[in-house]
């Protein structure tokens, strides 16, 4: 989806010094790229008897929501550690130095249900490996993961060899 | 839509001592109160030509969203000091002790475009205020105000007399 990338802004040096950082707020806030981007999103898994949506803290909860609309699913977030009120489950992923932890309910996911994974950017993958052990540790059953934007470089795609995964976008 | 209210989880003493918190997961988690909750916000705009929906950090995201794909607008996410890439407006709001920001892009809102703002929970109405202002800054004309839950005695509404704001469920 080459003609979407025109709605991707780089910001040099953003969070930091020598990263560019993917701003898709331009997509966002256009009602046809939003549309046409939640639509390309969900459209392979239509048929696919999705019942949930997992989406991640806090970009993703903007693309996962529209995207578990459209496909008349509910859905789940998984945030950063203590902001979910219930009692959660937790696993860990790499930060650059150091490791932090991502959050689910422990009664957002009823086993064998089937569970699509939404975030804006798939880079390292570390955080698509964290949620997708915490929808296993539930009993979820993963029928793939969906991203906007796929950092090729940063090979998150192998750390998640083990589920279907699809990006509308590389670079 | 008393028959929503099912769907909200009180926590006690979250997010500390004497609070009693609305836990809106298991609504979003539900298929069905999922899609009902975002049709019931949405309907009332149908008509009045939303171009962009805004919406709050983090939890307004997910509702904000999918109301925003239902309305076929786009959407504009409000966050927390330093978390947006771009250039960006602020404006303050009252926390319990002291106070915090919420930023916008400066680019997000051309003058006279239709807004619709999109929370989960009205409580002192304190960050809506403060998004209110953003979006006059930036020469939006607001539609209204679109909330999951209204917390009655904390008086939001009377802060945001100068727009037409709209409730699911009220406690």
């Amino acid at each position: 989806m080459e003609d979407l990338k025109k709605y991707i802004r780089e910001i040099p040096d953003w969070p930091k010094p020598g990263i560019s950082f993917k701003d898709i707020t331009p997509l966002l806030k256009s009602r046809y790229a939003f549309n046409r981007a939640v639509d390309l999103m969900a459209h392979p898994f239509l048929e696919k008897e999705v019942d949930k949506v997992v989406c991640i803290e806090a970009r993703g909860f903007i693309l996962g929501a529209a995207v578990a609309y459209k496909l008349g699913a509910g859905i789940v977030p998984v945030r950063k550690k203590g902001k979910l009120p219930y009692r959660s489950i937790r696993a860990s992923y790499q930060l650059e130095y150091g490791f932090d932890e991502l959050e689910l309910h422990e009664d957002a996911i009823m086993p064998g249900e089937r569970i699509l994974i939404v975030d804006d950017v798939l880079a390292t993958g570390g955080t698509a490996a964290a949620v997708i052990e915490l929808v296993r540790k539930s009993g979820g059953a993963i029928i793939g993961c969906s991203f906007l934007i796929e950092l090729e470089n940063l090979k998150g795609r192998e750390k998640l060899s083990s589920v279907e995964v699809l990006s509308l976008m590389s670079y």
